[in-house]
């Protein structure tokens, strides 16, 4: 699939996925590195918790979902480059063994004021798990390059 | 210094942190797992790209401001729990060698809805780097337990 242009989005288009499978492991690697906080570092530990037991730093899932963004149909020329978010929530807890996808949906096209060769794609990415349950809620606008005339 | 409640909260209160510093090899091993773009990966690669020249993810920032949120004063009764971001975003590219530290701020106390034994304090974190420039600014609530009567 060709890398995509400005004037190739659309409000309303939805973009397909892959997944991603989530281990005890990985959560604790990535808390002890970013997260340290025993909830999200040690299962022990996190059952007296707000969580009741190990659960993914919202920042992990965050960056899982990248990972899947990264991967999959929306692939602007030039990269996927953030230009802010606006809303990120964590409805509920990523837990070990948890197989998670997203769906995007195109919820904004509009030119950039700072940047002419450019635009702005907004779009509104949930990040669900193998129950379709919503673990992120995520609206970002991300930098997409015009078509050159 | 003890555990905080909501009643411990005010609404400009600053909060101090340490710091942590950001090198190539970080950049690009965070990248590797959840944001593999040439701007984020290689050096060579990211020199004809928006960033012209190696760049942190936004998400890598954001998980380094996490472990910098962790390691600070703020420190909630029951850990730092996430309730949602209402902005993030990424001012300036994070550069190898870079030096990280926050400034947060309490802009707002209230109480939960959702859970009556605990409210939300709502923060602005503004990562800097060794040059004082934004790189990172988020608006984040977290879930802070009421004092017990």
């Amino acid at each position: 699939m060709p890398d995509l242009y400005l004037e190739d989005y659309a409000v309303g288009q939805l973009f397909k996925h892959g997944s991603v499978t989530v281990d005890a492991e990985a959560i604790k690697a990535f808390a002890r590195e970013f997260d340290p906080q025993p909830f999200h570092t040690d299962e022990e530990a996190a059952r007296d918790t707000f969580f009741q037991g190990l659960a993914a730093s919202g920042w992990h899932t965050a960056a899982l979902t990248m990972r899947l963004f990264v991967e999959n149909g929306l692939k602007p020329a030039g990269g996927l480059i953030g230009a802010g978010v606006e809303d990120l929530r964590w409805p509920r807890a990523v837990r070990p063994g948890d197989v998670l996808r997203i769906e995007v949906e195109v919820i904004e096209v509009r030119s950039s004021h700072s940047r002419p060769t450019h635009g702005l794609v907004k779009t509104r990415a949930v990040t669900l798990n193998q129950k379709d349950e919503p673990v992120q809620v995520q609206v970002t606008s991300v930098f997409v390059p015009r078509r050159a005339r």
